[in-house]
C-alpha cells in the first residue's frame, strides 16, 4: 500500500465549537440561557453558562503548536488553530492531512453531553441538547456531507430521552451516539443496569453506532494525589479496558445482538490479552459466577460487537489480522495531543509497514469499516479517485500546516501532578 | 523443550498460616495478642485478633475442589486442602505438580502485612511482624530449603521500621520483600513519596526484589456496585499496570538503581503495547511535563528494573522474546482459583508450543531468572537432575491429587455483583 494512494477516514477526532454554535437552532425561549462566549479584558474567551465558567474553550486543542505548549489548555480562540472551530478551515487541515472524512466529538459539553444535566429545567436541557446536535449535524457536517461522519450527543440525564434524540437524530441521517464509557461517576446508573435499555433498542432499531470514548465517565485514572501527570496520560487510553469488562457483561451485549460499540481512542494492542484473560475468567469462574455466552466464547461474542480504534499503536497493528481488521478503524485525534497531524498518512504507513497486512486488510481499517458501520459514504458525492491522500493533499496545496508558537507555555520548574491538574473534560 | 525435562520455580504461590504460626517466635510479652484460631460449634474456623474476625482462615484457597465451589473462600481448615498450610503436604503438593521451587505469599496479614497496622502499640505490631517473618523463614521454608524462596512482610506503617525488616531478614537469607502496588488506598504515602526512600535503601544494599502482588493495594477493580464479578476477576491482573506506571515515574526507578521489582500475578501480554504507551507519552509530551530518564526512553529503563510473571497467558508468551526473556518468570499461583495445579506442566508446555523459543529461552523463565533475582540456588542443595518435573513427580508417586468437593457451594440463584461481594484479601 503506497502512502499516497490510502484512503483515510477517522473515527475520534474533536470539535471546537465556535462562538454561534446555539445561534441558530435553539428555541427563542431558551436563547437566555444559552451557554455565551464572552471576550475578557485579559485577552482571554470564556464561555458561560448558568452559574458556570469554562475558561478552557478547546479542551486540549493544541494541533499545530510546538511540544513545549502542549500543557495549558488553550484560553483563548486566538490560541487556536481555526480548524478547530471554522469547518472549512478543517476541511482544509483534513485534506492538508489526507484525511477523507471524520467524526467529531464534542468539546463545550463534555464528551456525554453532561454539561447540560446542570440545568434544572429538563426540558431547557434537552433543547440545548436538541440544538446542539443539530448544529452540529446541519452547519458543522452538513457544510461539508462527504468529510463528516455525524455523531450526536445524549441528554445523558434521562434514558427516555437518550432514546427519543436517537431516533429524532437517525432520522437527519445521524447514526452515531457518544455515550459515557462508564456512567457511574457521572452519577447515572451502570452500563449493568437496564435503566439504559431503551437507549440501546433505540440503536438497534436505527443502526446507531454507541461511541464510548475514553476519558468520558469524567473521571481520570488517578493513581495519587502526588503521581507526575505523565502517569495519569500513560494509563487513560488503555483504561478504557475497564469499559471492555463492562460491556461483555452488560445488557447492551447480551440483550442487544444488534448494537455496535466502538471504543473510541482505546488502542488495541492489550486486545488479545484482553481475549484471552475474558476466555480464562469464563472458563475458570463461570460455574459459580453462573456467567453464560450461550455456548460460545466471550472473546467470540465481544469481537462480533465492538469497534476497535487506533491512533498510533504500532505492536497493536501488528496484532491487526489476530485481532481482526475487520473491526478495527483508525483515527487521527486532531485537534487533541495525541494527534497524528499533519503527517497522518506517514504515521500509518511506518505502522503498516511493520506487518505482512494486505492492502484489502489496511483499506478494511483504514476507510472501509468506518464507511460500513457508520452509514457513511462519500464516494456518492466524491469520486473514489479523489479520496486518495495524493488526491486531498493536492486540493490542500498552499494551506499552511507549519507549527506556530503562541508564547504561552507553562512556567512550572518541576514535574506537574495530578493534584495540580484542572481537568475539564 | 520435553515436558518431563522442564525445571519449574514460580514466583507467586501463596501459604495458609496454620493455627500455630505465632506459638514458636513471638515474645512472651506479647503472645496474648497475637491471632489466635477459634474453632466455632458450626464448624468453622476463625482468626480473632484485637476485635477484628476473620473467618475466611484461607483466602482464596480453593485448589483441588471442583470449579463449582470456586466461589466461597474456606471458612474451615476442613475445607482446605492440607498442602495450603502443612509444609511438608505443601512440598509433595509442588512435587506432584512438577514444580522445584516457590515463593509463597502470606494469607492472614494481608499481601502487604497490613493486618498488624491495627495494633496501637506499634512495638507489639513490629514484633508480631517479626514473628510471622521468623515463622515463614525459619519453619515454612526452612523445613525444606531447596523448595522454597522466603518472602518477609513489611511492618507497612512505618518505613524505618520496613528498612530495618528487610536489612534484619536479608541476614537470615531472605532477600524477598512483599510491598503494595499501591499504598495510598491503604492510607499510607504513595510510591512517588521519598517518604519510602529508606525501603529502596535497604532494598539496594541487600540485594532484596520488592514483590508487588495484584490486589496488594487491598483495592479491588470496581467498575460498580452492580457489576458482575466476572468484571472484578477480568480486570483485577491487569490492574498492575497502573503500578507499572507509577513506578517508571517513581524514586524507586529514578533514585535506586539496583532494585528490582516484581509484578507479582500481573501477566506479560500487555506489556508490549504498555511499553510503546509509555515511549509514545515520552516523545509526546516530556517538553511539558519535564520527564527525564537521562536521554534514554522509558520503556529502557522499565525493562532493565521489573521482573514480570505469568501463570497462563498464551499470548504473553509468544511475545516472550520481543518482551525480554530475562526479565520473565512462572507462577503457579497455587492454592488460589487462578492457580495451574496439578498439571502446570503439561499448561507450561502448552503455552511455548505457540512460540519458537529456545529451550534456553525457557530455561530461564522457568527457573534461571528466579534462581538469579532471588539469590535461590537448589542445586547446590538438590542435583540438577533430581529437580525436573519427571524427577519430582516421581518423587511424590501416589501423591492424591484428584478433585475433592467439600459440599459447600454458594446457594445463589443469578449472577453475583460486585456489592455482594466481600473481599477479605
Amino acid at each position: 500500500m503506497r502512502t499516497e494512494d490510502m484512503i483515510l477516514v477517522s473515527v475520534d477526532d474533536h470539535v471546537v465549537e465556535p462562538p454561534d454554535v446555539f445561534d441558530n437552532h435553539l428555541p427563542a425561549k431558551y436563547k437566555d440561557i444559552a451557554p455565551r462566549l464572552e471576550h475578557m479584558p485579559d485577552g482571554t474567551d470564556r464561555w458561560k453558562f448558568l452559574d458556570i465558567e469554562i475558561p478552557n474553550v478547546g479542551l486540549n486543542a493544541v494541533a499545530g503548536r510546538p511540544k513545549d505548549e502542549y500543557g495549558l489548555d488553550p484560553t483563548s480562540f486566538e490560541e487556536l488553530r481555526p480548524g478547530t472551530y471554522d469547518v472549512h478551515q478543517r476541511v482544509l487541515d483534513m485534506s492538508a492531512n489526507g484525511v477523507l472524512g471524520s467524526l467529531n466529538f464534542p468539546s463545550l459539553p463534555g464528551f456525554a453531553g453532561r454539561l447540560f444535566a446542570a440545568v434544572d429545567d429538563k426540558d431547557a436541557a434537552l433543547a440545548l441538547t436538541r440544538a446542539y446536535n443539530d448544529w452540529h449535524i446541519e452547519e458543522w457536517c452538513g457544510a461539508a456531507p462527504d468529510r463528516f461522519i455525524p455523531l450526536a450527543i445524549p441528554p445523558i440525564w434521562d434514558a427516555e430521552a437518550v432514546a427519543g434524540e436517537v431516533r429524532r437524530v437517525a432520522a437527519k441521517g445521524c447514526h452515531a451516539l457518544t455515550f459515557p464509557e462508564n456512567p457511574v461517576p457521572l452519577g447515572y446508573p451502570s452500563l449493568h443496569d437496564e435503566y439504559w435499555n431503551p437507549v440501546w433498542r433505540a440503536c438497534s432499531d436505527e443502526g446507531t453506532i454507541v461511541n464510548m470514548h475514553i476519558g468520558s465517565s469524567s473521571k481520570l485514572v488517578m493513581t495519587a494525589p502526588d503521581a507526575p501527570i505523565d502517569v495519569m496520560i500513560t494509563l487513560q487510553p488503555m483504561n478504557i479496558v475497564q469499559c471492555a469488562a463492562d460491556l461483555i457483561y452488560s445488557p447492551i451485549i447480551r440483550d442487544f445482538p444488534d448494537v455496535t460499540v466502538a471504543l473510541s481512542e482505546g488502542g488495541i494492542g492489550w486486545i488479545p490479552y484482553f481475549l484471552e484473560r475474558l476466555d480464562h475468567t469464563f472458563t475458570t469462574h463461570s460455574a459459580w459466577t453462573l456467567s453464560d455466552f450461550g455456548g460460545r466464547l466471550p472473546s467470540e461474542v465481544f469481537m462480533e460487537r465492538v469497534i476497535l480504534c487506533f491512533i498510533e499503536d504500532d505492536f497493536g497493528a501488528r496484532q491487526a489480522r489476530e485481532i481482526g481488521t475487520s473491526r478495527i478503524c483508525i483515527e487521527t485525534d486532531y485537534p487533541h495531543s495525541d494527534a497524528i497531524w499533519p503527517d497522518a498518512p506517514e504515521r500509518l504507513t511506518q505502522a503498516f509497514a511493520g506487518t505482512d497486512l494486505t492492502d484489502a486488510e489496511i483499506d478494511e481499517m483504514t476507510h472501509l469499516n468506518a464507511m460500513r458501520f457508520f452509514r457513511y459514504d462519500p464516494f456518492s458525492i466524491r469520486p473514489r479517485e479523489r479520496c486518495t491522500v495524493a488526491a486531498l493533499r493536492a486540493e490542500a496545496e498552499g494551506h499552511d500546516v507549519s507549527v506556530q508558537a503562541k508564547g504561552r507555555r507553562s512556567e512550572r520548574e518541576g514535574p506537574m501532578t495530578l493534584s495540580g491538574f484542572n481537568p475539564t473534560a
